[in-house]
């Protein structure tokens, strides 16, 4: 059922919906401006009338899916479809109008709208992400109907006038239409009659109802767009009625809006950790494999390690990010981690912070030895701009080999002959 | 309290509903219209009365529930009646109309509608489930009397003109009142008066309220009905920022968003785990042995565990979903959980990937030597199609087993008889 | 500043909202209708101006909390008095209609509401629980006095027609202004010269900007009157599409709703956990003690146990519910927890389900013996009806027991004399 | 990107909205009341095609940021401009009615306006704090202009009577059309012939979209500005719930509410920790410090630890409110924290209760021999008014001493110098 755009059925649903939209805008003209001897009529009319019989032999035959299950027999089908849409579809497909001329019978051919609200609920359902925009395009469809029906009804009510035109009386109906759904009311259309009344009020119930279901849709359309934001922003005033209250100097305020800014511009203020926790195992290890291996492979002593371990290392990878100008660690800390560089660069620098070593960039790596043994780091290591690291802890990385020992005695073995340590 | 639909006092609770509204809907109308002298109305009073005067009876038996307790208690339930509704009941008892004709004091009848206010909420109570739905219908049923009442009082200011008959005076007062809390505002019937304009004024604003609850409650609706989308929508759209930010490759945020709507389409985007973790532990192992407990007593050295165990068991499995072309393990790892089939098909094929050795459907179950020794799995398993599966990790089942100290033993001697592992 | 609502300060505050209203109220009309000559206006005049001079004065010596600190030296307070307040005070303190007759001067007095403005920020502040109500309220009193405003301003722009009287008048231009606020718009009075074009214009953009504060107002009121509801709707919900998706049987899915409606009805749908754990320590340990002091004291060998244990005890019990028909532990099973009926009946009965041997009720507790030795359940503990019960884990209260060496020996002698285990 | 508001560009960026802003106003109006002859008009035009000209110029050498890196080499940026924004520009800048007279075309250099929106959005994302205000701002910004052009159209569709002024004639329009978009709808203007039935239907439709987008943005923006109070209000709610049902005696349910009240006033009802939890490890240090490095420094046996021991300490205080007259803790019990007080006072009392040995302030600290030995306390601490405190646990801290061997080592000869315990 996932599939293009240009599957033939789809295109199937796609004309029969335009057809009985045809046919719920000319049947209701009709009775009321009697069109009937009009040649053009006769001509929609027989054109549907095609459409909605070869609708109901297309049914017979069209494979449906039930619970993820594909029914295509043949029988089966028939059957489902005489207990179901049969009796709709064959309504609809009756040219009464043909048959009989004006009657009101020819309104029971509206039966078919039934199917366009099953076409439109199932599209809906397929195309979630754009649910809402959706819901709002199928408003307006019901909408342009709804206030084609009024005004038909309202020109029933009213009788047509000997001096005006047609399509004029049918304007001025659809104008007192929509001047009252909309709640405008200029008043220079208005009810005489009891009856002309009641159909006003109801009109203008409904115009109530019309508005309630517009603006509800357009404030949670907007809602939803904001929920990241709204989120976001309630961080935001959290964090700065905190800094206000604790007296944290503007400096570093300074800092952490600026920090929640880059956030916000690059990843709608959310973590990536957050992101990939929703994933199942086999995707979020891809995602993982797809980010952080070429990392990982450059790593000298990860030279023979099994796609397995890398798998395992790149899934427990940290991310965490740093601000320019923040140390990542200092000279003579004893190290917990190593780091791989994502995105951003870092300065290698001497402990009294004089001497620049070297600079490290997007896919560098630093601070392996923390690995292997607990001793102090031989080098600053400071962010020059906005750095997202992988961080990969000394425990989690032991906790790792535990399930790979041969590699783990690899490890003491590269452990043995690099006494001189690095970094 | 939680009993059926045709529960005596329901019916009794419907039936005085009916004649509060009927009383609320006659009585202002018999004073604006002057309808006293005809003989229906006093039909209609005399049954009302006779309805109200029941109903105080009722309520003298009728047993109520406080915080769980049933009282039935006449005495008590009596004692209770008259500190309470008494009062109110019988005022709304007395036929005022009957005994002095077209007077005032009718309205004072009105009062059983703080009966129908109780009832109504009550109603809503019980029905949490609807509580939006019913929200709305007793917004209507509000409205319309609200409407009724306006259109009456707008009736009392105008006077009846001598032309046109009870009737049509009556609609076109409605008629008014709808234009105007609609606020379409016609302007074909304006007040004349300065006491018709103040009463235009509230009537007015009050149309202001009633618009601002009627969208209100429709925006709520609507915000509810998706609050489990927005939730949806929200993950997808932070994935998709996270993947447009990342470069994750085209082909891999395909499977993503595959893998979300099957999410969406199979379960509203939710996961098994946090919809059991809200149950009370006694539903939860119910439920839980409900989906698991046949896959469990399926593995043959897990004959002969009790109940107990097999409880155990089902609440420590983990669904995991794996999407069509997934190794749920491959040849040669070291295996950590066994799996059960839920839902889909897996194929077992050889560590090269070119040989099919089984395919495993509903209820199957995989990787059960991973529980007994620490070896490299001798197969690789592939999902076909969506599977939801179940997992059982190693370490957990060691965990369970430390309380079932007999069944330990068996599963020692099940490991000693079968050193040549399968798979 | 939480004291009561008698607080001269706050009926002082009060009286001077009353002042400035009737300023805000009479000052235009005075100047639009030209009454100046009328005696009642002077004498309101007169002491409208005593109470905003007296205002000053206690302001000079009203204490004032800035920061948790209360500052009342007199010295400080007129410093910051007249840095602050003290110019809007004497502007609204100066009767120009008094010295001057009629003049545009007089509008300097609603300076004054600047200070209402003020004090209703304070109230709404101090009543944050009624926040959204209090909001409400003064948007009543604002929309009323704006209301006011547009009326005078039309009908200076409209001039005073001589047929009419002046209270006519008046009434005339509150209804225009409120017909075109409310959007309703009858068209019986519109406007006619340029300017009073363009002063209808911005009416009706006022209009629509207070329609929409209203409406987004009670959408939020009744979004956040259902925050507790939504939440609860949410998990439904997402439970029984999981119910549907997993054919949990109907009989199970039955008692999962009654589960729902029983937590719903009793506790808003939130469990007792998370409620506490948003107290800090000192307070959630208060609740605890209040709770489950009387449940421990009641176990026999929790005798001669500290004030300090208890408490410990109390706030490591966690809150468990059992649902009718509920098998707490059975026969045969290994003990690990003990229990205290919180609320609720259970009852004891034998392995086989035949005999009953014991029904506890609120204050009793059972499977004590689980907590000193690791032995099988004696007897089958089935809940009667919704039980809240607390649970004491065996590992929790070892636990707890290493901060508390005598008690733990006390309690290993008493498992030595209790060798035959009950139950 | 991130600079200061006078960054000539931005200047230069509102000087273009301005002209195109200019452009979009007159233009429509020239057309329709025919006003070329008058040689304002041609001035403005000038002007307003030099700047445009200007602009274009502008956009070839203006450096542009792309995913964080800027480009500033000028064919790039030229070939960029051509095939981005070129053809709009260009179209913008032809000064058609200057070289034709009145002409359709010159609605061409509308294009413009697109550059505005695009400027608009850019700054929207830039003040993202502010976002749903420059919604508001723009949404207003659009409105004028739309209602311009409404009115602009109506008056082409009307034609201009010859008795009233130019001026007058386009406030009509305008009146109307805010009549109408407002839906206030007097009558006093009304569409005669069908073409402007049409337009008028049109205008209605597009009044109940802007009606919906603005009640929409004022409810999303009620609703944000609401976010951290509903969420407050939703807990005591939760709170005062579960109270009630739990019968917690009306004392302890008094403080518990002051602490909320506290909490909220004090801090928007959160708590430093979640605060924190969202920050970077580098900024959530920065931030520890300054809260906490004075305490720690001025505990004398800290004198000598290291700043990366002291960062870590930091790092893990954690934070602890206390209510008056909580006591933090009693004589006799086994201390197993040290305590900073951060805000607040405390007493130290003797074990009865009845001699106040000492009151400690903001800064100082108490119990800090329990990281020391496990022994009982020497005195009793008891709250004094709302305190916020930093509690160091005594695991916490040999957790972090195992880190710090040196230090650990230190600590020891400090105990073994202090046997005899104070407090």
């Amino acid at each position: 059922m996932r599939d293009d755009i240009l599957n033939p059925y789809r295109i199937w649903d796609l004309l029969i919906t335009v057809c009985a939209t045809l046919a719920a805008v000319y049947i209701p003209v009709q009775l009321v401006l009697g069109l009937h001897e009009q040649a053009a009529m006769a001509y929609v009319d027989w054109v549907i009338t095609l459409f909605f019989v070869a609708d109901m032999l297309v049914h017979l035959r069209r494979p449906v899916t039930v619970k993820g299950q594909v029914i295509d027999s043949p029988t089966v089908l028939a059957r489902r479809y005489m207990k179901g849409w049969f009796v709709v579809d064959l309504l609809a497909a009756i040219p009464f109008g043909l048959l009989s001329g004006a009657t009101l019978l020819q309104l029971l051919r509206l039966a078919k709208l039934a199917r366009v609200v099953h076409l439109l609920r199932q599209w809906r359902q397929r195309e979630i992400q754009n649910a809402t925009l959706l819901r709002l395009i199928f408003f307006v469809y019901w909408l342009g109907l709804i206030a084609h029906w009024l005004a038909c009804g309202w020109l029933a009510l009213r009788g047509m006038p000997e001096d005006i035109d047609k399509w004029t009386s049918y304007l001025r109906a659809l104008y007192w239409c929509i001047t009252t759904l909309a709640t405008v009311g200029y008043g220079d259309i208005t009810p005489t009659t009891n009856i002309q009344m009641v159909y006003a009020m109801v009109v203008m119930l409904l115009g109530v109802a019309i508005y309630g279901y517009v603006i509800g849709n357009v404030a949670n359309l907007l809602a939803n767009i904001d929920l990241a934001k709204a989120h976001y922003l309630a961080s935001l005033e959290r964090l700065s009625t905190f800094m206000r209250y604790r007296n944290i100097p503007l400096r570093l305020q300074r800092r952490i809006y600026d920090y929640y800014a880059y956030l916000w511009e690059n990843r709608l203020g959310y973590d990536e950790s957050t992101v990939l926790a929703e994933l199942p195992i086999s995707l979020r290890t891809e995602v993982s494999l797809v980010l952080k291996r070429e990392f990982i492979e450059k790593v000298p002593f990860f030279k023979g390690a099994s796609q397995e371990l890398i798998r395992d290392i790149a899934l427990e990878l940290r991310p965490v990010v740093f601000t320019p100008g923040d140390y990542i660690f200092k000279a003579g800390e004893i190290g917990r981690h190593m780091y791989f560089i994502s995105r951003g660069t870092v300065e290698v620098i001497s402990a009294d912070g004089k001497a620049l070593f070297a600079t490290l960039r997007d896919g560098d790596f630093f601070g392996e030895i923390a690995l292997l043994f607990s001793q102090p780091r031989s080098a600053s290591i400071r962010a020059v701009d906005y750095c997202d690291l992988y961080a990969l802890g000394k425990e989690t990385f032991e906790r790792i080999l535990t399930h790979y020992p041969d590699f783990a005695m690899h490890m003491q073995e590269v452990a043995r002959g690099r006494q001189e340590p690095r970094q």
